[in-house]
């Protein structure tokens, strides 16, 4: 196992007890040996859900199954395993997830279509569920409500650190909480980047308020970082609302007031575990936070943010910590969104490098030299047509992620 | 400088004089120290151009310069400079395409209209154009007819080995020549996905009959190749007809049946010379093709084909030789295009390791491990929606690749 990335944060989040969640982590032996892989979290009678799932024409047979159940927006558990994705696995696929919920219906005592699944790890090899559905009673016996760094690490495959979230907001009078775990380190790109994130409420809030409030979130988040380009069939973002808090106003549209903190709130763990992934991003020495300004639109400055975000010879120079500023006007080139060659402005930690189209009179690279050296990479870049802007993350390209990679199966 | 590409052609190819150009090389220290960094070719009156160049948006001084220039398509002389790509170098790029084609168009005796330059190295620095003036005379008085080999070494950047093509034609009862340089081995992706490259006939064809043929021939070569998925600002495909070759019957159209020979060499020599690029990829130690069928149509099977071609992940399963085929399928569903999960089939090494959507029963991986220890490793793919197919070439993703590019500028 490669060793902790030194983005990592110093350590996991405490995160409080959220009523209406009880989780566990077992070791089924789906494919690791001496680890948890399968974590199980029972949501109490009433929870509502919504969730994000990959836009892959080729998703998983869990996504597959997501998708179908998220229509209801009910969740009475959600079932995780790590080791494999059960992708590309046909007919055998959908079996596995069938009898997946199945079992875990019986032992939460609700049908299947109320049980929400997650699987990563390698993709086409069949996923043997027996070996989940044999060991899940052991699991669900061992449930509690404070198992959230357990749930964390036994959701991860590449990841080198488990990642966790924890914020409190007021709806009206009350404080309510938001707790997030995520995995992800590679394969990581929108839309949209996941991975698996799961996030849970003990707010009361309708299934229709969810989804918006989950959409918008992820779009500022997991939909704006990257590793390496390469979209999961797997990825996943779930969010529970149990109901199980303090009473609070009723909330019955997303644009109520009276949200405005839980929204913010809400932004920040999925914000906080999206760059948890990116910090683990695979071979990660570097965060790189790259913002787009002057351009026609949002979506055109995202989409130059990520042409430079995905550009291996920019990440490449950033790991080398050689701050070829080229490279960034080569990706502008090629993001095939506006730019005005001869306005565009590159700024890297802050110093100016270039502006109106070339580097700028007596520019001493030493400032700039200095600030590549460090772990969080500052980018710049204004395309010089318009007023809009975006920011997107990413980390560098390193040999670390061609060890894992080249290796991953074995 | 890194070692020789193992996926190197055994040597540089026996090229014939061709009629009507001149080359040579020369020292004049645009970057590097002890080696040449300018060709000057110099072409008979009479001699016409067609060009494919990049479509960055941040295309580099010579580029716009021959885009200016191609509509006319008279050319007498081309002069290529290695070291600096002369790009996002604002009014002061200008100015050295200026003064270059001004210097080489005294020394040939044209306008500096008819003077074609490419230029190739790093970006946003200013091109010390005062070195190549000051050294061109001196290259110029050294014009051959013999200096292939010299010329293809001039142009290299990080490349390991120079890249050369011939191939001989029949117009009618003459037999004509093909000549080809390039150079390029890094920021390779279509469109265009050239980097460098140079052909030259002593044929004798308009301008309007060259475009057509070039257009076609490029998009089944260098816009079907990538490394890396990056776009140069610098993409410079040019061919040239001297017409000073055997008379053969006159040329208006090139739709005209008796260039049905010349197109097919033609096409050889431009895929010849991009497959060089490909097995020159930076860090590049396999050679990988990609044949997509069964889609909707070319162009979604090249987009498909290119989603596999450019994915990291695929990329550095490869370098492991390992026949993560989950990958691949991962990379069709994020391609965008339409494909149907549950009829796909994949094989590799001519081996079908899946089809109609999960692995074959009883799958001996065993061959399929021997094919991806070779040299050039054959993927195909069906994505079971319809009868188009396109073929894509990359190489793998290995520590080389790092090596090279996070130390580039130093």
């Amino acid at each position: 196992m490669p060793p902790k990335s030194p983005l990592a944060p110093a350590s996991f989040p405490v995160m409080p007890r959220i009523a209406g969640v009880r989780l566990a982590a077992g070791a089924c032996g789906v494919r690791y040996k001496d680890r948890t892989d399968v974590l199980l979290v029972e949501l109490a009678p009433g929870t509502t859900v919504a969730g994000v799932l990959t836009k892959s024409l080729t998703a998983s047979a869990p996504v597959e199954w997501c998708r179908a159940r998220l229509g209801v927006g009910r969740g009475r558990a959600l079932v995780v395993n790590s080791g494999n994705a059960n992708a590309f696995t046909g007919k055998s696929g959908d079996r596995a997830t069938m009898a997946t919920a199945s079992a875990v219906g019986k032992l939460v005592g609700c049908t299947k279509r109320e049980i929400f699944l997650a699987s990563t790890g390698v993709i086409g090899e069949p996923l043997p569920a027996e070996r989940i559905v044999a060991g899940i009673g052991e699991v669900h016996a061992h449930l509690t409500d404070a198992a959230w760094p357990a749930a964390a690490a036994a959701i991860m495959t590449t990841d080198t650190f488990p990642k966790g979230a924890s914020r409190t907001a007021r709806i009206g009078n009350a404080t309510v909480s938001i707790n997030g775990i995520a995995k992800g380190s590679g394969m990581i790109a929108p839309d949209m980047a996941t991975m698996l994130a799961f996030v849970f409420t003990d707010a009361k809030l309708p299934a229709t308020v969810l989804r918006r409030l989950l959409k918008d979130g992820a779009d500022r988040s997991f939909n704006s970082i990257t590793v390496d380009s390469d979209t999961s069939t797997s990825d996943t973002l779930l969010l529970f609302a149990t109901g199980k808090g303090p009473a609070h106003p009723r909330i019955a549209a997303p644009g109520d007031a009276r949200l405005r903190d839980f929204k913010a709130k809400l932004d920040e763990v999925l914000l906080d575990l999206a760059l948890q992934v990116v910090r683990d991003g695979e071979g990660a020495q570097k965060l790189i936070r790259i913002s787009v300004t002057g351009a026609a639109s949002q979506a055109a400055a995202r989409r130059i943010g990520l042409a430079i975000a995905n550009s291996p010879l920019v990440k490449t120079a950033i790991a080398g910590e050689d701050a070829n500023w080229g490279r960034i006007v080569m990706a502008v080139g090629k993001a095939g969104e506006k730019a005005n060659r001869d306005r565009m402005r590159i700024r890297m930690g802050g110093i100016t490098i270039a502006s109106r189209g070339e580097r700028v009179r007596n520019f001493d690279e030493a400032p700039v030299a200095e600030h590549m050296k460090g772990r969080e990479i500052d980018v710049e870049v204004d395309v010089g047509v318009g007023r809009a802007g975006a920011v997107v993350w990413t980390c560098d390209l390193t040999h670390g992620y061609i060890d894992i990679n080249a290796d991953y199966r074995s």
